[in-house]
Order: structure tokens, then sequence, then C-alpha cells
């Protein structure tokens, strides 16, 4: 079998439970210190991923390679967040695949954009405006970790005042006004492209759908997805007891073509 | 703007509404029909995506250029059904993204396999597993439709006999017994590979947490989600009356190596 | 066991299955038609309830005394439906119980009336507004089906137009423009008296929390209750497919006195 | 208006906001601390109930009456919570009403029960068993304290070896093992009497399900109740981030009479 050797440089998702993952990056010579001891970074280097490894503590972890959703939940501080179910709702309903062409709006902390970019590689594009300099240096740097900055043209920008680009797929808004982008993001689509936009607030959803239905959108819905963990274990299987009971509403819709 | 033009032979969504839609094969010379009237396809050919058309009766109607989720939506018929919000959960729990390399078992009428194929082109492949031969052939005319065979081997074979594939990026599970599979999916992953399993009831998702405990997989969690529909308009706004309340339970865990 | 005995002009819950149940007022000598045959009502006069009775086609049925329950499970027909969820939350809320004063509006078929009732009785009483004299002689039916309609006053009126009633224990409201009635709904309640709004759209709750606001009303919350019912089945255990998204949101506050 | 008056001795809710209330004895002399001051009981006494008063930091403060819903909230701490919520449903189904005769089982901290006697009263009975001695003075002091202590007698003793009562309108079922309870429940309730259980787990409810089918129980049905809170504010209003997921399962069933 041939197993990937983890090597200085290399992000690592260093696995507890799985309520405790740590997403840090090998520097040979170095530990890394969590409440059950630390783990020398030396022990790890060569070894295949998904090797077991014991801390000074002799506490097991799991040395994993960090998947999509692993730089995600690692990606979300200061703003927002889009938990992987949403984005998860959003990249389905966009259409979006290898290859295509996206404009997002807001960056934020880049945990969208990370999704983004990681499905429309290696020849598709996304555009991503942020109005804030200081969360394009922070993008910058999750992209980075994720190996797929490649793929993302981060813009400092304010997209209600216009977007750039022409003919993309698909324009994904996650930011307070998506009603302003929506005449915007009609002539920035190509016919038949998609317009996703996340919002927590329902006056936020009536005004971006107000917007779609005057700007030449069809099939305009909103759903919100409620996602809940399950504690499974013969004889005490049952939901867990905290769930988070809201993030935002998903509205989604399709460019029609005007006819005069 | 360069509009991509409607030929003979494509795939049209021919859509009223949100709640009316169609999935149909453009032919020259014929006619499509609805409950509000017919439509020519030679009306629609040489016309841009995106476009609006009148049935016989005056009705409008507009043709849109499909996206993965209306292929998703159109396959589903005689089978468990996968919501689009499920596949998108195991798209994103799996890791996957275009070139990964996926076993998935089992087709059915091939709606999730729709969506791997989807996300792994051009360079990845997705084994999917069926054992009745009738579902096979729903399968191919699904992933034909959708442009996407190319990418996936359907292969007529009981899963549970075992893998053959090696070294694979994802295991993908949507069938009666996936605690059966368990051990040929550790088998036939990578190591840090993933597997998914999708399950209706309660005590499918504790066999095979049970197994994935035994069989050295980590970081094991079970979902279930939850989407609701809104209606959305000034003072009339509320979620929808009616709403799917259980499709199925999703179940995830990464593959560690074992330790001697 | 002093069991009670079924007599003519008796309520009977004839019960085949948890999705067949029949509230039928059992007459002598006549029979009681279902698409499993018929039951004659002779054979169930002076049996005890709880007994079991064929059909002609010797199909067994259980011959229950109705609980709250039915008598609002079938009282609902043409109207905004209050689930027992909501009519259960609702009494809650509200701190209603034997020997309560609550004025409700509008009283619709009286589901959330009897419910009232129920409580509130033997010294306890509803004022009941409804502006729809045909509703009014629905309502009355209902209640006397069930056995309530001495502790319910049906009135005939316009409750935005005023409340009659003082230091009355709780105002319920289930209608169109809850807003408008809050200020009446102040006067009419005692000191630390509750009010509880049932409403389906949110821009209706919107509304009437703002008047609650500004109306000398305090601990004002809003919820809404999703009720899911499972399939129990060893081996089979799962949440049932088909579920009720929405009802409606369910507003409570308590008055403050206010202050000079 | 007749205004209730504060009294030495009464038990009032002081409250600030929707998420801090204090429920507490009035005591003449003394005062009462919160972290935005103290409020001096003297204050209070000889106050309508409803009023506002203000803390030596000049903090407002409402002076409410309890409603059952405070007592119920205050009273759970160690055991086992039933939310309002899991009780006003398990009230509803259980069909009593004043007048019932209810058996309960476990007493714990009493909150379930306190709303059982609140909907018996004056002329119904709870026997409420309980088999840890600390749990019934916990108990019988939240019974005291909502002044309701006259309508339960409390047993010590394990329901799972039997109940004493018979012809009872309904056993309450809140313990580990309800399905054992179940025989007994069948011996004591009237024809056409109900059973409520409250269970967090599926294995739970599964044993319980198969043990009211094997005694004589019919209408057996089990749902969930997820409740949301919204935060309503024009323009801001959405459901809040934090929920509970899970409390417990309600099963419910009606006692059929056994045929020979």
């Amino acid at each position: 079998m041939t197993s990937q050797k983890i090597k200085e440089g290399d992000y690592v998702l260093i696995y507890l439970n799985p309520r405790k993952t740590y997403l840090v990056k090998v520097e040979a010579g170095k530990n890394f210190h969590t409440h059950k001891g630390f783990i020398k970074f030396d022990d790890l280097i060569g070894k295949g991923y998904g090797c077991t490894v014991k801390s000074n503590l002799d506490v097991k972890f799991v040395a994993l390679k960090p998947l999509l959703r692993d730089y995600i939940m690692k990606s979300v501080r200061r703003t927002q967040i889009n938990y992987p179910k949403d984005i998860a709702l959003i990249v389905m309903f966009s259409g979006i695949g290898p290859g295509s062409c996206v404009v997002e709006a807001g960056t934020g902390t880049g945990a969208l954009t990370t999704a983004l970019a990681h499905y429309v590689q290696p020849k598709g594009k996304v555009y991503s405006y942020e109005i804030r300099e200081e969360f394009l240096k922070v993008a910058e740097k999750n992209l980075k970790r994720a190996g797929l900055a490649e793929f993302v043209e981060l813009k400092k920008g304010d997209v209600t005042a216009g977007i750039e680009e022409k003919d993309v797929d698909a324009v994904i808004l996650d930011l307070a006004t998506p009603w302003l982008v929506v005449p915007h993001a009609y002539d920035a689509l190509k016919p038949c492209g998609t317009i996703v936009s996340f919002s927590p607030t329902i006056d936020q959803v009536v005004k971006t759908v107000e917007a779609l239905k005057e700007n030449g959108f069809v099939d305009i819905r909103t759903v919100e997805c409620l996602m809940r963990q399950m504690q499974v274990e013969r004889g005490k299987t049952r939901p867990q007891t905290l769930m988070t009971g809201h993030t935002g509403y998903i509205t989604f819709a399709r460019k029609a073509t005007k006819t005069n």
C-alpha cells in the first residue's frame, strides 16, 4: 500500500477525539503542546499519514491528513460562521464543479472561498471580493494552508458597487446587504448562471428575494438547514443535547435571459 | 455576452415555477406536452439558454441549462431517495474533489453517483457497485444524460463480498447493510481515507458505528440534516407547512493506520 | 374494576390504528360505516369503554373514550389549524389552570377553546370572541360534543375593537392581526396576567412583539415548536418521512404594572 | 382594578430580562442580592404584583407573580430535565384535567409533579413514586413553594415492583426502565386510561413500545419535540443560534380492555 509520508512543512490534523483536533504545521525539532502532553514533530516526520503517535504523557493521538472540512472548520474565527453544512448546500445549489468560474463576496476569513476553490480546481477560478484589508490577509493565509491559493483571486473592493467579471457560472454572496449586489450579479452571470446568498436574518432574505424577482432571476428558493449530531452507542443512542439552532438562510436563483 | 445555444439532442430544464420543471431532450420537429399546453422544440433550437418560450396556450416557460441538482432530482425514481441536501453533506464529509478516486455502493438509480462523478471529474474516477442489473441500466442512462458516464465504472457485484479497488480516497455507502462493507472499505481505502454511510434507520447506524470502531476507523460522527423551505413574501414570510421529516442518517469516519 | 359503560348518545372514538380513528355518536339501532365494514352501535351499548368490537367484515376496532386531544383533532376543519402541540404549549405558557378566567379570540372552530375550557373547568371561564357567525355555530357544536360548553361564553364581536372583561388571567390570540388587540389585552388583564399569541407568519410576530413592548408587557418570548413522529420497531426504528414543517409561532408576554 | 398585593412569605419572580429571573421568598427586613445590586424586600411588601422595583444600583426589576412554568423551571436541578415543552405535551397527551387521578414515577425534583398537580387540582390527585429519599425531600419543598403539595401524595417506593392505586386516569413515567412498569400500569389504569413515558434514548423507546404492544395497549405513538426560540426585532429577526437539540422522546398509549 502506497502510504503518503508526513514531511517538514506539512499541515497535519492531530486527532484526539471528534471534539479535540488540532491543525498544525510540522516543524522539525519542535514540539506541539496539548492539554494531554506534548508531541515531538520529529516523531511524525517520515511516518505515514494515519499513524498513531504518543504524547510525553503517553496519550495516543492520530496524525491525519486534513480534509476540506478541517480547513473550513479551522478557518473560521472572527466573522460570521459558515458551517460545513451550509457550505455544502451552497456548493450543491450553485451547480459549480471542476472548471467553474465563480464570484464570491465577501471573502471573510476564506472558509467558503476555500471550499469553492477546492471544487473548481484545477482549471476553474474563484474571484473573491472583500472590502476589509485585514480579512484578505487572513483569507490568503488560510487558502495557502489548504494549498488552494492559486485558484483564487482575492480582490479588495466593494461588490455592491459592481462586479468586474463577466460570463461567470455562479455568484455566491455572504454579506450584510446581498440585495444591493443582485443587479451586478445579473450582469456578471452567464445565462442560466446561479446566485446563492447566505443570510442570518429573515429581513435580509425578504429584500434579496424581492431584488431577485425584479432583476430577471427565476427558480428562486430559500431554505434553512438544521443539522443534529447523534450520540451512537448500543443501548444509549440519542440525539445530542446541544445543537446549533440557526446559522442562516440560503437563497438560490438562476438567471433567465430578459426578453424584449 | 457569449450565450450558449440550445441544440438538437441537448437536455433542457423546462421551467414553469420552482415546483414544476421538466428535464427533456430536445428533438427537432417534436413537441413537449405539459398541463399548460405544448412547446415546440423547434422554437428552442438555436435560442440561447435562459430564454423564455411560450406554449401553444401562451403560457411562459424558461429553457434552463440543467445543473447537477436537476440531474439528481430527476434521477431518483424507484429506490431510496438521496436528497440533494444529503448528497451535498456526503460529498463535503467525504473530502473528495477533482481527481479523487471513489468507491460507491449501491449505485441505485445513480443520483449520488452523478454527484460524485461531477465533483471528481475530469481526472478522478467513481467505481460504483450494484447487485441489481436493472438499476445499473437506469443509472447508466442517468449518467449519460448528465454527460458524466465516462468518469464512472459501473460494476455489477456484491460489495459485501469485497472491494476490488485499492488506495481509494473515499468509500460511500448507501445500502441496507453498510456494516458488512466496513472491513472491505478499510482495506480499499488509503490511510486517512474516508468512509461515509447513509442509512434511514437508527439500527443500521448503531451497527455501522460499531463496525467502524472495531475496524480501525477514527473521528466517527453521525448526523442528520433537516432542510426546511421558506415561503418568502413581504408581509407573509413563513416556513412551508410541509417538510420532509427524515431521509436518513449520515455516518462519517476516517481510516487510521493500524499499529502493531 | 369499575368499568364505565357505553350508552346511547355517548361520543365514542372508534379506533382502527393510530392513523384511522372516528369520533362518532352512539345511536341505537344504527350502524357506523368504515372502509373496513360497518359496526352496529347496538354491539357497543352496554359494553365497557376500551372493549373490542368487530365490523361485519370481521375487522377489529376498539371503542375508546375520547380524550381532549381527540376532541381537538376532530374539531379542526375549515380554519387555521392549531395542532395539539401548539395548544399544549399555549396552555403551558399562559399559566392557566382550574379556576382561571381566560379571554380568547378568535374562536374559529373551537379547537383551542375546547382545550382552554377543559383546563379551567369547573369554576373557571373562557370568553371567546369571534366575528364570523358561522364559526360560532361550529364551535358551539364542538364544545357541546366535548361536554365543555357550560364553561365557555361564545361572544360574537370584534376583539380588535375592545375586550369587555376585566381582571382576566390570560388573553389567548389566534387571529390575523394580534397586534391590534394588544392594548385591549393590557386593559383586560390583571397585573402579571399573560398574553399568548399564535401566528403563522414572521411579520405578524414582529408587529405583535413591537406592540407588546410599547404597551407595558415584559418577559416577551417567541418560540416555534417542531414535532416529529417516530416509527418504532426493533431493527427498523426511524423518524417518519413526512412531517409538518410549520404551524405557527407562539409569542408570550406578561403584564407589568405601568409606573408613573 | 383589584391588584393583588405582595406580602411576607410570598414567592415572587424577580424579573430583569427573559434570561435573568429569580424565584425568591419575601422576607421582611432582608435584602435580595443580584449582580445588578440588591433589592429590599420591604420595598415590595404591600405593593401590587407586576410593580417595578429598583435595586440600590438603580436597576429596574419587575416583581411578577410566578406561573406554573416558573415553578417548573426553578424546580429542575439535579436530575433529568423535563423542559416545559415536554411537560406541556405529556399533560396534553395524557388527557388529564381537573379532577383526574394520576400516578407518576419517578418524582425526581418534582417538576413534572408540580405540573400534574396544577392541572388536576382541586379535586384530583397525583400519586408520585420515587425510590430515592433525597429527591422526595426536594420535590416536597418544590411542591410547597408552588402551593400544590396538598394535591400530591409522595410515595417512597419502587414502581417497577407494582402500583398500589387502581382505576387511575393516567400513568406518567420518567424513569430509566419504563418498560418494567408497563404491566403494572395496565393493572392500575381504568379502561381507556393513558400511559405517557418520557425517555432520552431510542433504546428505551423501543423496549417500552414493545412492552405496550404485549400488554394490551393501543394507539401507541412516539414523538419528539424541538422548540426553537426566535430573536424578534424589526430588521434583525432570526431564530436563536443556540438551541436544545434533544431532551427526550414521548411515548403515548391507551389501555384497551383485554378480550377473552
